[in-house]
This record gives C-alpha cells, structure tokens and sequence, in this order.
C-alpha cells in the first residue's frame, strides 16, 4: 500500500482557503492513506478560548469533516487530517479519520501542548485503532510523539501505521520518529506544516520535514522544511506485524511487564 | 557532580587481566560516578553454559567485585559495572553499583538480547534507583535501552543518572540515548566496549562510541568508536529534578496514566 502526507502552510483562520489548499495537494498525491498536519484548516495560533469556539467544528457534521468524505470517496483514499472539534460545550484537539465510506472514526489528542491546555479539555477517548482494510492504523496529534506510551499504547493494539498529524515547534521528533518505530516495529506518517505565525509579540516557526519512518528506524521520506509538498512511499505492513528482531528477541513478546507496574502509579 | 566511564576492548576469559586494565583506565579518570561496559571483566560472547558459569562470580564476594570495592574506596568514587553473577544454579547478566564504603547493589538485566537467553536468566529484582548521595541511580544493561519502559520506570522512580553498561553490536543506541534522556528528562552514561569477538563463526563488532547523554537530547560526550577511553563531564542531578519542559507542560505530570492500562496487558 502506498502512504503520504500533505505539507503547507496554513494560513490563519481561513478555513475555506486552507480546506481547497490542502485539497488540492491531497488530489495531486498518489496514496492510499494521506495524512494532514495537526489544525490543517484553522492554523494554529490561538489567542483565546472564544477564538478555537468560532474555528471549531462538530464532527462528523462540520464542513471540514464533509469536504475530506468527499475527497475521500472520489479518490478512494483514506485520510487522517487534525481540526479543532466542538462537542457540546468542549473542545478538543482532534483528528478525524475518513474513507471511501464516509466518516470512521475521532482522535482526541491525549497530551497537550503548553498553551493548549487554555483552549482544549485533554482527550478523553483513549488510544484506538482502527482496521482499514490495508493496515491498521493509530492516530496521534503532535506533542503526543513525547510519551513513548502514545505509541507503545498503538502498537500494543495492532496499529501497524501510525498516523502523525502535527504542527511542530521544537526540533527533536523527525529523528526521534526513527526511535518510536524502531521500538515498536511500526511504520509512522508525520504530517507537519510549514510557515511561521505571529501573534501579540509570540512567533510560533513550523520545522516542516514531514517524515514516513519505518519499523526499522528508516527514514522513508523526509520532506523540505519549508515548501508545500506531497509525499509518498509504498510500504508493507506486514513487516510491522511481526515483532521479531531476531529469532530469539520479540520486542513485545519480551517485555516484563510483571516489571512495569510503576508505569501506572 | 563529575560523572563518566571506562571504554576499553576485554580480552575474553582473562578476567584477572581485564580488571587490571579496567582499574588502570578508571584510576586514570575523575569521576564520582564511573560506568564500566557490561561483562567489562570477561567479555561476551560465550559458547556454552558451562562456560558461563566458569567465568561467573557470587556477588558482592568474588573477585571482581571486591577489586572494585578497593577501587571506589581508593578513589572516593562510585562505580557500576557489569559482570556474571552466579546464585546458586542461577547466572545473571548483572551490574554491581559499589561505593566508598563498599558493595551497595545488584541489578539483574531484564532484558537478554539473543542467545544471552540460553546461558542466562532473565532479571527478577525488577529496576531499583539507588541515592548515592551526589544523586539518585538507576541501572541498565545494553538491550535493556530498547525497550522505553527501562529507563521510564527508573526516571518514574527518581533516578537522575542512569548508568548503562553495555556491549552494543547494533547501531542505534548511541542516538536513541538522545531520546530517552529527552523523554524522562535525565542523564545517562553509556559505557560500551570496543573491539570484535570471533568464535564458532560468529563475529560480533562492539561499536564504542561510549556516551554521556543530557535531559534536553544533548550529547554531553561521545567517545571514539575504537580506542580504549575514560571520558567523563560534570553534570548537575537537579536539572533531572524538574520535568517541566514550558511553564503548562510537566513530562510526567501530563502522562495520562488512567488511560495507558494496555501497557500491562
């Protein structure tokens, strides 16, 4: 099967704009699972509470939700792409996952960033995965990638591609990726968005270099840091199915976890 | 607080000759803390059971470990090094932490790489952080570095300096240290060997490049990947105290603990 990912800079609070944008870099790609930035149709930026109100959406009802159905149905893909969710009176850092078949499924992001915490109620769905015929796929929004659980969790459950919608800041995930699939033997597609934005005296840069990784720590695809781009490479999930790194070591059959109670307190 | 350790290429079965040397390139260093490879006093790559329990030792009573204790209360320093440890009918790959005043603790690896499962059992004394005074310890061995749960447990217990022998073959650790002193916000030093070992067909490449690793990803010191080599740096435990990465986020506070129950399933 062949994965991607959509790079660009969103421009804020235009969500029309940023919805064809994206679009039409997701109709130019080739891929059957594309995977968007983390806010792909709001930008990132926020000032207030009220503000992520206005730039939120219900899912699965929201324009933003149909407009990827549709792009979905017509080139029978898959798609992952981050929005801000609006359900009753919470919002949510969210991601939704959309096929052929219409809407499949929503990720609440389960750690927030900084001043996330101001605007959004943390996750309240736990890690799921999700079959879609030609792998099983995770989510994970962003400063998700810091908590080696978010991924372990996935994997734990059978994703074999994990899904890595983001809008990063710091330097450390693309190569820290490569440690996140190696320890789990997962593929990962990061979705990151490129620009700067600007707001009362803040300036958040976006790194770019969105990256597919493989289970064996390779860098399958890292893109610009800086232009808009339309990556994809074909991978195997079956190679994430097996967990043998030799034929004695099995990287889950060999955890402790009698050991790892302290995980939990 | 200083903090460092001893890279150097063991001679197999020459264990009274190993010591020497280990202690001459220890002696030869500054450091409070020192880290030795695993197995620093036999070497690896055994053939047989019986073999293993010829080159192995009861802790704290045999020899290396009492040469050891001489060597910490000579310097004033504390020391972590890897040996075969033998109880009963029992073998371990172990690592003792001894000090100034003598034999403090064993640790068992958790995690057996290959055909380490043949002549060993797999450790049963779980991770335990150790306060040295200067900061708190925690212990790995090698392959235990795979696995994220190792070094997050001993940071989720306190540890500040994670002190890991190994015997690396493969060529990830020495970057994926980056990571996990990133993610728990701690120190590490990773004291590898050097050199090759051939027997029976096999031959096994030990990649040196011994490391000191900082809580913000930084590689405090790197050794040459051939050449025996004490290398050691000061380093400040309390910066390990704090796992706050901005003013909203805290590594361990945000960790969403009452939905990561699949990590013990």
């Amino acid at each position: 099967m062949r994965v991607g990912f959509v790079q660009f800079d969103p421009k804020f609070g235009e969500i029309d704009l940023n919805i064809r944008k994206a679009m039409a870099l997701a109709e130019s790609g080739e891929a059957d699972l594309m995977v968007l930035p983390e806010f792909f149709n709001t930008g990132y930026l926020l000032a207030s509470k009220e503000e992520a109100f206005d730039l939120s959406e219900e899912i699965p009802r929201g324009k933003t939700t149909i407009a990827l159905c549709d792009l979905a149905a017509r080139k029978k893909m898959h798609i992952v792409a981050g929005l801000i969710e609006r359900a009753g009176d919470l919002l949510f850092n969210a991601a939704v996952l959309v096929g052929p078949n219409g809407y499949i499924a929503t990720y609440r992001k389960m750690h927030l960033f900084n001043e996330e915490k101001f605007w959004f109620s943390s996750g309240d769905l736990g890690f799921d995965v999700h079959d879609i015929g030609d792998c099983r796929v995770g989510i994970m929004i962003c400063f998700d990638w810091f908590f080696p659980e978010s991924m372990r969790i996935l994997a734990l459950k059978g994703a074999e591609v994990i899904c890595h919608s983001a809008n990063l800041v710091l330097p450390y995930c693309q190569d820290a990726m490569k440690v996140r699939c190696l320890e789990n033997r997962v593929y990962a597609v990061t979705a990151n968005r490129t620009g700067e934005e600007r707001r009362d005296g803040k300036c958040f840069r976006y790194t770019g270099k969105s990256q597919i990784t493989g289970p064996n720590a390779d860098i399958l695809y890292r893109a610009s840091d800086v232009v808009d781009e339309v990556g994809s490479v074909e991978i195997e999930p079956r190679q994430a199915r097996s967990k043998k790194i030799n034929v004695n070591n099995d990287l889950f059959a060999d955890r402790r976890i009698e050991y790892y109670g302290e995980l939990l307190k």
